[in-house]
């Protein structure tokens, strides 16, 4: 790839975000492409004769009368935002395959028991306002209403979550809340967004539950001084103490079978003559079990205050010289808990699946735990819950590369429209 | 020092600039403040009988007749630009401290052999646009005039020198070039920058040169994945493997007596769950030799490529998980060579401090080295050259806390208006 591809420009410092690719997307949760993409999801479902609500997060609710409307519908559904540099799949397919899952009905004039439904739900990635999955989990009630209307976008801009819905005119007026909004399960299809599936020569993902993961912001507080002038043992050079905590993470997590990522950083003052005074950078923190994130979490604590105060960490300081102490300071920004998923669910998923592959489904078909987190998390603290998964070209995604075949994303709208008639019919 | 002195935001990972603080400056090259601040100069040097030009990089040159005027001046000057949270010493000393020589000879009715000069450099910090020392570089033909005009301001902006000098209104129409605007000698006052001044007790640096030093922006690319679906394995890691780097630059440095610093991140796409798929540093690297510098870059380097593909470098690899490699680029910013100051120009800064402490002389001055870039560094390519420096309150600088006594700023005044008339009557 070349700089132009990048966007980089010729002179300075700066990375710059390119348009949408060839192969993929650049839809900020409540952009303006964001707007065009809810739009469109609208007018299709009111094209399909469903009832549309939008609460007060901007999810979408679209619903599809049943035999008896005196319970509440089944859903399918997933996101339609992206990552500032994410692919064409990551959420889309959930909400594509369930509006699919309309029209099949309605084209072979199909009468549900109950009502099914499809939902968007906003800000899923947490790419733009950096609480993933906020938007179900202000409906679960697990996260509190203003906290995530306040929040304000990444990267510097004074954009809130309320100021853009109102900009965007989805900011609706119904409850966000599992109790104004009530369903009976809820189905999500996505793809996988690892390796395994392909690795395995599999078509469907079983899912079980999902890891358990945290995210902070850690703020390390040094001096800014001269570059040509301090020498290294009058600077407290937060950079340097970051970049000895960075890489501390990875290799705790290593220890413990978990991960550790650090996707945003940002310093101060910026001036290549100048070393940082403060760096600001984000921590994602992954296991299967919630004990294991917590573990790591204590463990890092104690890590990082001992960088910050120069203390020999894993021999980071070895060979370097010893400078001045710096602070640093821990804020959580998310916890979303390992979540294990409703085994009626599980069942209607694995029935379906069966119902298609038949005698293969064994070969075919894994049950599996997914490492990113999804608005299922939250659903399933509320309502019956699962997911089913399709496989990632080479376990790629947030990226404009991520692909999964026409044909695997057919499967899984077929195993997810099973799922649903199945639950339905419960 | 609490989150509201940084400007820094409730939620997401920006880190903003306050505007000046109460101790600090914040007048970056070119920008609004940097006008007013040479406004304040052309009008003073005006009113002090000064006819000045100003060339095609805002260069400011304020010059008073002499008895004879068939020779160049004699000037005095420095910088009235400042870091994005800088000091009121660094560069302003000089600038302010020749303007009060012109008011001291025109209050004595002191007239010169020949005229003496007083000139502001511009973007000598290099903070705003990236090459420091740039507009003197350029003045003496070192530094192309399209290159310096093309330069682009950090942070993403679109100013280039050129669009900001017009905006201004300080895109004179006189070359910068030392054919055009002829001087017969620079000195410049300067705070020292650093703490050797202040802990020997001294108060006069006589600066017999400058280090080298090289500044670079090196890019890091790996590839954007999901940090909660990628495992170790798997990731190429732009930010893991840029943390490696600034440690190892630091280790490097220290083992070589050199420095190593980086003062710019950049990185993308920047959101919190995935892995960074492109990282950009600046790499600023000095020392006394510039042979030492030319082989800690050649060491840097192969570290840093044995880094991107993987290998160990000094143990960094251990307890982590090998990852996918990098790519690693190096591009040069600019070069600055080790500096000798001409011995005349030396002598005259040694007589006039002798001058003004007597037998205290030998106590009270420093030969010395200057561990930062200065204009002088340009001048003394094409005129006799030397710096006289005043000691900085804990060798702090580039920090809005950078302190210098007013006694100690009027000594270097005093002992900047004598060498200047020794040198004008030499
Ligand atoms: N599916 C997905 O990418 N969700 C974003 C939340 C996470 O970081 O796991
Ligand atoms: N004096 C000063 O801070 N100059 C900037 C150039 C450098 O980085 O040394």
């Amino acid at each position: 790839m070349s700089e132009k591809d990048f966007g980089v420009r010729e002179n300075g410092g700066e990375l710059s975000i390119p348009a949408s690719t060839e192969t993929g997307m650049s839809r900020l949760s409540l952009s303006d492409a964001d707007k065009e993409a809810r739009d469109w999801f609208v007018e299709t479902a009111k094209a399909q004769g469903c009832k549309t609500t939008v609460d007060t997060m901007g999810n979408i609710f679209a619903v599809r009368p049943g035999l008896r409307n005196d319970a509440p519908p089944t859903f399918a559904g997933s996101h339609l935002d992206t990552q500032p540099t994410g692919g064409r799949y990551d959420g889309i397919l959930g909400v594509t395959a369930a509006v699919e899952m309309l029209k099949v009905l309605n084209e072979n004039w199909v009468e549900t028991e109950y009502p099914v439904g499809v939902v968007n739900w906003t800000n899923e990635e947490g790419a733009r306002f950096p609480i993933s999955m906020v938007s179900s989990g202000v409906w679960a009630g697990s996260i509190p209403l203003e906290h995530a209307h306040n929040l304000r976008e990444v990267g510097g801009g004074t954009a809130t979550m309320k100021s853009e819905l109102e900009r965007i005119g989805y900011l609706g007026s119904v409850p966000a809340s599992h109790t104004s909004i009530p369903m009976a399960a809820h189905f999500e299809l996505h793809i996988e967004q690892g390796p395994i599936l392909e690795a395995e020569n599999r078509k469907i993902g079983i899912v079980k539950g999902v890891q358990a993961y945290r995210w902070f912001t850690v703020t390390v507080r040094g001096g800014d001084c001269h570059t040509g002038t301090t020498d290294f043992k009058n600077r407290a050079d937060a950079l340097l103490a970051a970049s000895k905590m960075i890489l501390q993470s990875h290799r705790a997590a290593t220890r413990m079978k978990a991960l550790a990522s650090t996707g945003i950083l940002t310093l101060r003052p910026g001036s290549t003559n100048t070393v940082p005074g403060t760096v600001r950078f984000s921590l994602d923190i992954r296991a299967a079990k919630d004990e294991t994130v917590e573990g790591l979490e204590k463990q890092l604590k104690r890590d990082f205050a001992a960088i910050a105060a120069g203390e020999d960490v894993g021999n980071l300081n070895e060979g370097g010289t010893p400078g001045k102490p710096c602070e640093v300071e821990w804020r959580t920004d998310s916890v979303s808990e390992a979540i294990g998923f409703h085994e009626d669910c599980i069942s209607c998923v694995t029935e379906s699946a069966r119902g298609i592959f038949g005698d293969k489904a064994e070969d075919l078909t894994k049950s599996m735990i997914s490492g990113a987190g999804h608005d299922s998390v939250y659903t399933s603290k509320r309502v019956p819950t699962s997911m089913i998964f399709v496989p990632s070209k080479d376990g790629v995604s947030h990226n404009p590369v991520e692909y999964t075949s026409p044909e695997d994303c057919a499967l899984g709208a077929q195993v997810l429209l099973g799922a649903v008639l199945r639950y339905d019919r419960m």
